[in-house]
């Protein structure tokens, strides 16, 4: 078992648990910051694990296979090798990027023909391609390939996307048992007994439907018909509102195996992350804490604040009292200076603050629900947060 | 006595120092990391100290006076405050980038009149007010305010030039000596009792006259008899070719006297400042190692590369095998892969590359210089620098 629960919530459907992969052991409820590019932007491997506390970055599939490619990867022995992160890494598919950032899409049965967004050539992104790309980077989670509908959808569209779906899940699931093992660089050779865990590449199904319960029912028990280590609910996070998204959970939930982690797809503020882990929700990633702050926005207690705020011009303070020690001695007054004056530094210690703000977050939930009280703490962070 | 002389070399005028300053001993010969906006672009005060070994940095008068201005410097406690970094500072005086930055300028005896860059308000800039500026910034030392003839330049507008600079010395002078005590921030109060050693702020003169020995001999002169902290030799490095500035130095240095330290502003490559530091030049100053790494160059003791020729696409090797210990987990791959990609952290770690080449080499100077070989030393990393 991949996966071991170890605590769960009296009044609500938090757990707490541990996701063990090939490079270590993941803590659940947790955040994961998104490395686009091999890296999470602005930042270094190093500080990624002494200030943020990160436990697993993801990966971005398809900016991985159009830059620098697989020829490079495999090369250079893998994502990890490459990158110097020797922590988990999880990979998306490339689907949602496919649909975010190509142009000139074709969909088909076979797979999805586009133009990249970088030199517009043409490429055919396949289930089995998807897989293999994940393989040769070596992540320790890799994601089934999967059609992203648009919100808003009309029924018949998201019903025959959640076909088509699910007859890829198949082919993720057949190629993954068949052909993992020959790509994957850890799995290869001796590198694979040298890791603590000796744990395969993991794969998890993603649930669709759009905001049809009775569709996200039919995708969640496909999916768990097909078996995987565990569940993502995709198609999230696509421009619906706020109560959309958290109907997309509890629709899907419900028919998702207690012991297998829980993903929400591309989520979210401090409070929505919160009431999905209330929802028995175990995994997050989210390119927004990194996205605004080169916006110049850093979260604190008391909700969100923009650093090229007046207000801000003589503050002594550290951005929020919570944050990283590391981070304690930069003023307010100073990182505003620095942003306005454009300086990448400004962008690096908010970048920093927001992750910092976002682990601990999760490191809070899980000492909150192993201890009784994660309601109690929900509802009085929720209140605070919002308050202004 | 704020500078103390260790060594010299038998066959060069080169020598080894301490410059004693509030925020703590400078060994020299030394580089100075730019950090324009109060910092070193895209670094943090930390790595400066603790991959770069960085000694003292140089803080532009002209940019923090514009943004975020005196009050804000004033009421967070000075730039060391301010900016988290506790080591020395050097502070110019605000007059090369009047000259290169600023528009509408209009030089008179008072002072120099320009329209900023910033958002072209008029601002008159005077000796008084940059020696109160640089004060206020509470900088280890502050450089005097001159007038930057430009190259190529008629003796006449140089000599001219050099009589209004003079002048103006004697003013930063008496301005400094007078009132220095009562707005650097370190000297006000119990502060500086704290320091370790209760070091004043020091003052540079700075010796112009254009590519005339006559005049640079002159100005040297007139330096010495009204008596400063130290020398730094201006007005080159503003496009004048190689001979010329080396000429330069060699037209003043004669006429400095040896118990002080020598500047030459604004240099410079790694040969050119082991040229300078083999005719006695003891410090150096230049925004060249971080400003080519934002191209993508990284320095090597075989000469630069750029990181993002296609020969990098597979190369396992850090950027050079001398980078610091932090650096060497790098590949050359993944930080060519980082800068196609837009990444700051690519940024970084050229930046971080390049200044720790630029403080080892001044470290390898200085051990050299100690050691009596330093003739050979610099030969020999001339001639495998050059030698592609």
């Amino acid at each position: 078992m991949s996966f071991q629960i170890h605590s769960s919530c009296a009044n609500t459907s938090a757990r707490t648990g541990t996701l063990t992969t090939a490079h270590g052991e993941i803590p659940t409820p947790i955040f994961m910051p998104v490395g686009t590019q091999g890296m999470v932007k602005t930042l270094s491997p190093d500080e990624l694990t002494d200030v943020v506390d990160a436990r697993i970055i993801l990966g971005n599939t398809y900016h991985l296979y159009l830059r620098p490619g697989l020829d490079v990867i495999r090369k250079m022995g893998g994502l990890h090798k490459f990158s110097t992160w020797d922590k988990p890494i999880l990979t998306d598919s490339g689907g949602f990027q496919v649909w975010s950032l190509a142009k000139l899409r074709k969909i088909s049965e076979q797979g999805v023909q586009f133009a990249n967004h970088l030199d517009g050539s043409k490429t055919m992104l396949t289930p089995e391609l998807s897989m293999e790309i994940q393989a040769t980077l070596g992540s320790d989670i890799a994601m089934l390939f999967d059609e992203c509908p648009p919100y808003p959808c009309e029924e018949k569209y998201a019903a025959n996307s959640l076909g088509l779906t699910s007859r890829w899940a198949q082919r993720c699931k057949d190629w993954h048992v068949e052909n993992a093992a020959k790509h994957v660089p850890w799995m290869l050779g001796t590198e694979h007994a040298k890791l603590e865990t000796h744990q395969r590449q993991l794969i998890f199904g993603i649930v669709q439907g759009s905001t049809f319960a009775d569709l996200r029912e039919q995708s969640a028990k496909e999916l768990v018909s097909i078996g995987f280590d565990g569940y993502a609910i995709g198609g999230i996070s696509v421009g619906e509102p706020e109560h959309e998204m958290i109907r997309a959970i509890d629709n899907a939930v419900p028919f998702l195996p207690t012991d297998k982690p829980r993903y929400a797809m591309g989520l979210g503020t401090p409070p929505q992350m919160l009431e999905m882990i209330a929802r028995g929700v175990d995994m997050f990633d989210c390119v927004m804490p990194t996205r605004v702050a080169r916006h110049g926005l850093a979260f604190t207690e008391d909700g969100p604040i923009h650093i090229k705020n007046k207000a801000f011009e003589f503050d002594a303070r550290p951005l929020d009292e919570t944050t990283h020690p590391s981070l304690q001695k930069y003023s307010r007054s100073f990182i505003r200076h620095l942003f306005r004056s454009r300086e990448m530094l400004s962008l690096r210690l908010l970048s920093l603050h927001n992750l910092h703000f976002y682990l601990r977050l999760m490191a809070q939930a899980r000492e909150h629900i192993a201890a009784g009280t994660f309601e109690t703490f929900k509802d009085h962070f929720i209140k605070r947060y919002t308050k202004n």
